[in-house]
């Protein structure tokens, strides 16, 4: 039961970055093509106990791309197609560090390929959402992750010098699945049939040249002495097939700057405050408190100081955060505070200027933070107490935790609200709202409930089936604080799998399959001997002596 | 990397059984209305190593359900509505037992809950498919997989006498998951909410009475002295939505008899050889040899005996016992031998009197076992060669392969062929053929290759990419040869993985979910040392002393 220490796992992590200290991409802006460049400097991994060689990767290599992926949404509103490639010699990438694999802890193993796999989704979704199109130029050898990360943009095209192969080596070299969603995007994104896939992530050398082609593995080779050529005018195409219509200046994101403690992280509108004994955290949303801009060309002079940008990214960090180095904080009580009425006229706003392109990229940040909590492995508890702001987008996040507890007390208003953004702007992976999954079975519509108006008192909300529970003044500490210790007495693994199963009613898609089916077995081969025992392939890949399999099929 | 020897891995297991040696259930049929009575004898489970107490169960109970519903199917064809219920007082089920589960291996917990998920899915075709409804009786106290054979049912009734409680009690409990789909089904068939059902998953006692009809966790309760009379009106109410129009005589599912010897498992129409040195194994399928009968009176006549039948019965228990009994075999190579046009004019037959309910209750059988063979943990290769029988509905065993090599030699007649029986009727849990599934990105349609009449010579076939290699007689040997021994020396573990996101690009179901998110969940908790390590819930359970949990969160 004692894990050993794990020297990989390098935390504390930090999320934030900016391309001028970036150590492993280039980021180059051309009018209307980005070119973002793979450069990864083996001795700047997150840990010094291994050597990121041949464009492989660790979180550090990730947290850049997804840096990158994030600012060309918000600082460059000109961008319509980037060019992903390698700035070494015949190798595009190796994919993730199998040493870093090696020496990390089954959770860390876990976190890092959620992380990698929202990256990707990030990518797919600025291409869908914000019509930034992303062109994947192997220039070289493309194995395991760097075949995934291909295969996140919307085209591939491989160089055919007879040298460079794409490959998924994975499973036939370590014993373990491509974890970044590689499986379920060659059969259900590219329909690469499924012995043609079979036959290749089951070869650990993957194909190249024609035969990529042919399989739809990639969509088109060049010879060498094309290649360049060919990939300007891939781009230009897919640049031109952009549905993005906006024009610079962009916005700048700078750094958020928590003032971090043993026990807290403090933002401008957020807080994380952290109970390790108890093993809980307190994550509490803070309305805005001053005006908000209401016309596009406030909002866009206000940039990342505007508060729905401000207070969802430094969410989305305080969570991140949490994952990554607060391993043992279990269960999180979700708290807002503030005027309900300001983040009702912030949603106003959102809504009215969807169609301007800031306006459109705060709402779809604020779409993937929420999807952040919806995967974030911790149980959720919303309190909604007299005096929080769980209003409209707000809302979001009861309707997001496992479960919503609203105080009934007759001498104290509280109330919650919805607003037009909780109708279908902030899906879920599932492509449903909240909403929607919350009344899958319900004959009343979220129709109506939208419609109404005044917000909802506690009995109003439980009626109405908005909350989970109202208690009254005098239940209330003692239901809440035991409803919170028997949550983190019981075995974090069962509520990991518990939770995964119970928040995702409705369809499945692409994503919800990356992150159920997929990403469930690779954790449990993760932890199956014949990966990671002593004899595993992931252990003794490169060392001396090969692996041993218990050769039982379960 | 060791396994301790597990005394409830009660290897070999026989699947066959019938009604006058169940031990744990008893079958009653009158009229419309069947009684199938849960009263699980303790000193009667697979293996002495535990007892099952308070009608909980093990393998060897589900196979006698199994066998119960598959015998109303064909045996009664009156029977339009199934009374689930059980004989001990004022307990209905206890679920899966314990002291099984602890005692048992890793891959014996998986198989166990795969079986067990079949069944409860079998119950859902029988309802939606054959008409015949099901209707939980819970006359007591419904634990974990007790609750989850409920949920399997269409209706679930309860008796309000203050003490009875549903409950999925195996989070809290025991630190795993309801492993037969009870998540899945709260959710996404009963849509209990989310926030309830996460309540419910983890209040150990349950729920009982009017919150569990409130929460639609069962449809009705009813007091004690109204139990009995309200099952009965439940039934004939069923009954009366059932859609079968069938009336007897059935026909009598005879016992299979095959002929078993250390390396072999030999039937009539399937035979399965055994290499234990290579892990492999040969899965033969043979065409009809006589005459096949093409009337409905015929079929009626021949019962049993009639190939479609008896070839997949004999089918479904062969990769059953492959699946518990011989868990180091891991790659499969699939042959059919005999004539291609006796399958196709059977399968002529099948299609043309579907409306028949024998040959449709034959239809069905086909469709489950094929999606058992989809759901079976081991690689699949088809090989097609001259005096095979790859036609229509045995073609299904190639398209359901992980890949299919044919023999392309100009010197011998080499064929495979399609039917209408590839066109729909033999669905995946996904709900697409197999057929639609390896096409899912081609511009040509299913369609147009179903109606191509002559069948497909090996270049024809890999044109049509109906399978996936076609070596010349040259290299024949060698390529299938080297692909066989490649694969028998990959992880087990990774392969599993791999095929499992493989085989279903395409959408989700219900069915789906339970086997891609739901399971995949539950065997990862199943390896955890927080359920299964010395100081996990489900070895302390029952034992002195708590469970000690490693408090980390992935």
């Amino acid at each position: 039961m004692i894990e050993r220490a794990h020297p990989a796992d390098a935390v504390p992590v930090v999320f934030e970055t900016r391309p001028d200290r970036y150590q492993h991409w280039k980021l180059a802006v051309d009018g209307a093509i980005a070119t973002l460049a793979m450069d990864v400097r083996e001795d700047a991994g997150l840990s010094a106990d291994y050597r990121l060689k041949l464009n492989s990767y660790d979180l550090g290599v990730d947290i850049e791309l997804a840096d990158a992926v994030q600012r060309l949404r918000f600082e460059y509103p000109d961008v319509r197609a980037v060019i992903i490639t390698s700035l070494k010699e015949r190798i595009f990438c190796a994919g993730a560090n199998i040493m870093m694999l090696r020496g990390s802890s089954h959770g860390w193993k876990v976190n890092f390929c959620k992380y990698t796999n929202e990256t990707r989704l990030a990518m797919e979704d600025a291409s869908a959402q914000s019509g930034i199109r992303f062109l994947a130029a192997l220039n070289g050898t493309c194995a395991g992750g760097g075949y995934e990360l291909a295969l996140a943009c919307d085209e591939i095209v491989l160089v055919d010098d007879g040298h460079s192969a794409v490959s998924l080596p994975e499973a036939p070299l370590l014993a373990v699945l491509p974890g970044t969603g590689g499986l379920t995007r060659l059969v259900d994104k590219r329909y690469v049939r499924r012995d043609r896939a079979d036959f290749f992530a089951t070869l650990v050398e993957g194909v190249k040249g024609k035969r990529a082609a042919a399989w739809r593995i990639v969509d088109a080779v060049y010879p060498t002495s094309q290649f360049k050529d060919a990939v300007q005018t891939h781009a230009r195409e897919l640049a031109a097939t952009s549905r993005r219509t906006s024009n610079g200046p962009g916005i700048a994101l700078s750094p958020l700057n928590p003032t971090v403690t043993e026990s807290s992280v403090t933002y401008s509108a957020v807080s994380l405050a952290l109970d390790h004994r108890a093993r809980t955290a307190e994550l509490t949303v803070h309305a805005p408190a001053g005006a908000q801009p209401t016309g596009v060309d406030r909002i866009v002079k206000a940039g990342d100081h505007y508060w729905p940008l401000r207070a969802f990214r430094e969410l989305d960090d305080a969570l991140l955060r949490l994952r990554l180095n607060e391993s043992e904080i279990g269960t999180v009580v979700i708290k807002t505070e503030g005027d309900s009425q300001a983040v009702l006229a912030v949603d106003e706003t959102l809504v009215d200027h969807q169609s301007h392109w800031l306006v459109w990229e705060i709402i779809l940040l604020m779409k993937r933070t929420l999807k952040r909590l919806d995967l974030t492995a911790r149980s959720f508890f919303a309190l909604i107490e007299p005096g929080s702001a769980f209003a409209g987008s707000l809302f979001e996040l009861a309707l997001a935790a496992d479960r919503s507890y609203m105080l009934d007390d007759p001498d104290r208003s509280n109330r919650v609200w919805l607003s037009p953004m909780n109708a279908g702007l902030l899906p879920m992976s599932n492509g449903l709202t909240r909403l929607q999954v919350r009344f899958l079975g319900e004959p009343k519509t979220p129709g109506d409930l939208l419609a109404r108006e005044g917000g909802f008192a506690p009995r109003d909300a439980e009626e109405a089936e908005l909350v989970s529970f109202a208690p009254d003044a005098m239940d209330w500490d003692d239901e809440v604080r035991l409803a919170v210790e028997a949550r983190a007495a019981f075995s974090p693994d069962a509520l990991t799998g518990l939770e995964a199963n119970l928040r995702f009613a409705g369809p499945e898609t692409m994503e919800t399959k990356i992150f159920g089916r997929l990403t469930a077995w690779q954790n449990w081969i993760f932890q199956r001997p014949n990966a990671v025992g002593e004899k595993g392939a992931l252990t003794a890949y490169g060392q001396q002596g090969r692996a041993q399999f218990d050769w039982k099929r379960t």
